[in-house]
C-alpha cells in the first residue's frame, strides 16, 4: 500500500505524535510505503485566500471559481499543489488529530479548505437527470480510502448515544461523509482513544495494540456503507433519500447509511 | 446592547462581507454599540501552538493546562487577550461565516481553538456528585447570546431532514451546543442563507430584509432550548440523559433539546 498520513498536533512528544510515528513503523515494517504531512512541521498555512490562486485570483475573490481556475491551470501555490500529489500518489489517508471543540484543529481544516479545490474534490462531473457531478461515491479519490484516527479527551460515555455531546459517528459525520466521503474516498470506521487526556501506562499499551491491529488490517476492514449519491437512492436534483429505503424511525446522519 | 461581530471572509465584497456590513450599520442606526473581528484583516493565525503561551508553554506541551496557566497569569498573547475581553464585553456575539465542507472556515475555528483557553471557556467549576464544571448553560460566557449567521452554497433541499447533507441542524449543532452553549451562551436560531453561490438581485433583497429582521429582534427571540448539564436531566458523571426525558423515538443531537 502507499499510505499518506496526514498530522495535526503541535506536540511531537504527544499522544497524537506517537499515534503517527507508530503508524510510520507498523506500516513500513509490513512493507508498504508512507508518506507523512506533519502540518505543524511544515507550519502549513490554514487561512484559504487569495494568495492561493495567483494569477487566477479575480477581484472580487471567488473561492470555489478561481480555486478551480489556477487548479486546471497547474498554478495552485507548490505546497496545495503537493498535497494533491500526494493524495493521488496514496491508495489510503490517514487524518491524525485531537478532537478540538468536537471537531479537527484549524490547521487541519485549513489543510481541508486549501487542498480539496474546486475541480480537484468538488465542481468535478456533469449534472445530468440522473447526475448530480460526481461525488459521494465517484469524484477524483475514489478507489482510494480513508481513516481518522482521534483522540478524545473526555471519556467514551460524554460521546455515547445518549451522551451531553452527542454520539461521536454523528460529530465525526460531516468530516467521514462531508469532507472524505464527498470527492470519493471510500471511510473506514474511526479509530478513537477516549480519556486521552488522562492516559495511564497500561491504557497506552491497550491503545497501541489495538492501533497496530486497525493498521494491519487497513486492506481488509469494511468501509463505512455510505449510499452512493448517483445509483438510485437519491432524487436528482433535490438530493433528498428517496422514501421508505430505511429502518422504520431511522433519522439524521445515520438516513445515510446502506443498511 | 453591546454586539460583537466575528467575521471570517477573505473577500470584503462578498455575500458575508456584505451581511457584516449591513449588521454594523443596522444595529448601530438602532443604537447599539458594535465591535467587528474580521479575522481575515487582523491577520489571524489560526493554529494553536506552543508560542500561544508564552513562559506557560511546557515541554512536552500541554495543550489545556499549559493555556489554562497562561490565561490565570494573564499571559496569553495580546490577540487572544483582546478577543477574550471583547467576548467579556459583548452581551451577543454573532460569527458571521460562509460554511465550508460543511463547518466554519479554518480561520474561524483557530479563532475558537486559541480563544477558547482552558479556565476560559473550559475546565470552570467544581466537579462534584451534582456538577460536572461549569458549562451547558453555565460558564464564563453565561448571561450572554450568540448567533451564527451561515451561507452555504447548496440549495436548502440537500440540507433538508432527508437531505444527502444531513439536515443543517445537525451539522451546526457542534458549533451551536459544543463551541457556544458549552461556555455558557445561549444560542438564538441561526441565520442560514441558502444557494449563496448564485444568488439572484431579488433574492438577495428578501435575505438583507430578513436578516435585518433578525437583527432587530436578538433581544427578543428565543434561543434554542438545549438542556442545561447540571439540573437533573443528565447522569453525573456519565453524562448520559436520564431515560425517558425525550419525545419517544428522538434520537441523536436532538435529544439535548427541551421540549
Amino acid at each position: 500500500m502507499k499510505i499518506l498520513i496526514v498530522h495535526a498536533h503541535p506536540e511531537p512528544k504527544s499522544l497524537n505524535g506517537s499515534l503517527k510515528d507508530h503508524a510510520v513503523a507498523v506500516l513500513e515494517a509490513a512493507g508498504h510505503r508512507v508518506r507523512v504531512s506533519d502540518l505543524y512541521a511544515m507550519d502549513w498555512k490554514a487561512a484559504a485566500d487569495a494568495a492561493d490562486y495567483g494569477p487566477h485570483a479575480s477581484s472580487p475573490l471567488k473561492v470555489p471559481l478561481d480555486s478551480g481556475r489556477a487548479f486546471e491551470a497547474g498554478e495552485l501555490t507548490a505546497d496545495v499543489r503537493a498535497e494533491q500529489e500526494k493524495l493521488l500518489w496514496a491508495d489510503t489517508v490517514i487524518l491524525q488529530f485531537p478532537l478540538w471543540w468536537y471537531t479537527m484543529p484549524a490547521i487541519l481544516k485549513g489543510w481541508v479548505d486549501r487542498v480539496f479545490t474546486y475541480r480537484f474534490a468538488y465542481g468535478v462531473g456533469e449534472h445530468s437527470d440522473t447526475k448530480y457531478g460526481e461525488r459521494f461515491g465517484e469524484g477524483t479519490l475514489a478507489g482510494r480510502r480513508a481513516l481518522l484516527s482521534v483522540t478524545v479527551g473526555g471519556p467514551e460515555s460524554h460521546y455515547a448515544a445518549r451522551g451531553i455531546n452527542g454520539p461521536i459517528d454523528d460529530l465525526l459525520f460531516p468530516i467521514q461523509h462531508g469532507i472524505l466521503y464527498y470527492p470519493g474516498l471510500e471511510v473506514l470506521p474511526p479509530f478513537v482513544v477516549h480519556g486521552a487526556d488522562r492516559l495511564a501506562p497500561e491504557r497506552y499499551s491497550a491503545v497501541v495494540e489495538a492501533w497496530e491491529q486497525r493498521l494491519l488490517t487497513l486492506e481488509t476492514t469494511e468501509p463505512v456503507p455510505y449510499r452512493r449519491q448517483n445509483f438510485g437512492d437519491y432524487e436528482i436534483p433535490a438530493l433528498h433519500l428517496k422514501e421508505g429505503l430505511e429502518p422504520a424511525g431511522r433519522t439524521g446522519f445515520a438516513l445515510h447509511l446502506q443498511h
